[in-house]
């Protein structure tokens, strides 16, 4: 089985334009099979107040409503993944840029009105995602570059969560592939003491997150993080691992960041 | 060999959702293989006014400067792709959308500067064109759908003609299919009478086109439309077709509009 390697970056990496330059020649020289996955960033947020259109929040979680899709699928779709695009092909990447809609590569439902209304927020799992049509564009020597957008496949468009994405793929694609996947944030990885960047678990087992749950080593917003990247693991993916992007060389090898495994 | 179709639709098509629902619905019924290859419209030229943008003219001709570009891409690449691909994937089309970078399928150069300046716009001709690329999509089962926006190879994203992208197309995959290419515009073809819609000439020879210059059938803006066409059957496309969108099926088998051959 060939190696493929999964890696999500966020606004931290597309908000700077250097952090952005640096990443994409790393991610160029990374070996073998490559999908990147990017979530928003400022701009988007940016458009928005420039146009007047306010970020509406509902018991402190984002609403997607139609303004607010427009502005997501003009900025991750257009102005992000396209000049991300452009900036790979001209380090030697030869980088496809792809929403979900695209090629039907990702087909998530909208999200349940429940208690709250999300507006246009998909949801999706392994099974929203054409192996396949990833595979062909992967054997035809391209580099999916996919952005936080899907679809519903009745011509509606959906903003979703970039992790989530990340974590689909991974799974849908650890069938054909020995599947890696690499998420990108803000700290060096998973921290014994959140003010220590020193301090990092360099590796951490299945068997004991629940551990370092109980312990306080895993906290707050990683909680969920790690619980997505377990559940990747479970479901076929052979590592899941997490740090800092300008250090992604040394992260996908292992050398620095956590890993997670079986 | 198989025969590839390509189409290329403009702002009267993309800003009237009601034509272009059905529009998308004859492109899909098409056999064969398929490119789609869509202009602007007037999304852009609302974005840019909420924006303050303003379109900078010189000497009547349109300039991309920075700012311009920004929204470009946003709304070719981003909103008006998009919500098409999605609009081809619910009636059954496995679109897949595209600018000049992604696959790096396009690659023009920038205008150079001569007495103007037009910013950010690409030149191209059929080697620009990565048909093998183009191809592999096709083999896929994929339908390509292609924005008005291109680059450099050297991360500088580029404005782009729509009729010399659709054009170019058609001639760098006139080697591997037999290659037709369909001009959708606002009238019904090339008409004898400007004013009368049934006076549509049904074929042009090559041989024909400087006898209707002359005798001032083909005037104005077709002149440089026709021309272009004529340049495409000389360099290997098989057909060329111009006339309605809301006409694609007759169109695309002669039946309707404007036919030139060799």
């Amino acid at each position: 089985m060939n190696q493929l390697t999964i890696i999500k970056i966020g606004g931290n990496v597309i908000d700077n334009s250097e952090n952005l330059h640096r990443f994409l020649l790393d991610f160029t020289a990374l070996p073998g099979d490559k999908i990147l996955v990017h979530g928003g960033g400022k701009i988007a947020t940016e458009l928005g107040e420039s146009l007047g259109v306010e970020a509406k929040m509902v018991e402190g979680r984002r609403i997607t409503d139609i303004e607010t899709l427009r502005i997501v699928t003009m900025v991750y779709a257009g102005l992000i993944n396209k000049n991300m695009v452009a900036q790979l092909q001209a380090k030697g990447s030869n980088a496809i840029g792809l929403t979900g809609a695209d090629g039907n590569v990702i087909q998530a439902k909208k999200r349940p009105v429940k208690e709250i209304d999300y507006g246009f927020v998909g949801d999706l799992d392994e099974n929203s995602v054409s192996a396949t049509t990833l595979d062909n564009l992967l054997k035809a020597g391209l580099v999916p570059v996919l952005c936080a957008i899907t679809h519903d496949g009745e011509t509606q468009l959906l903003n979703t969560n970039a992790d989530t994405i990340a974590s689909s793929v991974a799974v849908a694609m650890a069938g054909l592939y020995e599947t890696r996947l690499v998420y990108c944030f803000e700290k060096k990885g998973v921290l014994k003491d959140v003010n220590d960047d020193g301090s990092v678990v360099r590796e951490i087992k299945a068997g004991e997150f629940e551990g370092l749950k109980a312990d306080g080593t895993v906290a707050g917003g990683m909680i969920p993080k790690l619980h997505n990247a377990f559940e990747a693991i479970k479901k076929g993916v052979s590592a899941v691992y997490i740090g800092k992007a300008d250090e992604l060389t040394e992260l996908a090898t292992g050398t620095f960041g956590t890993k997670m495994l079986e």
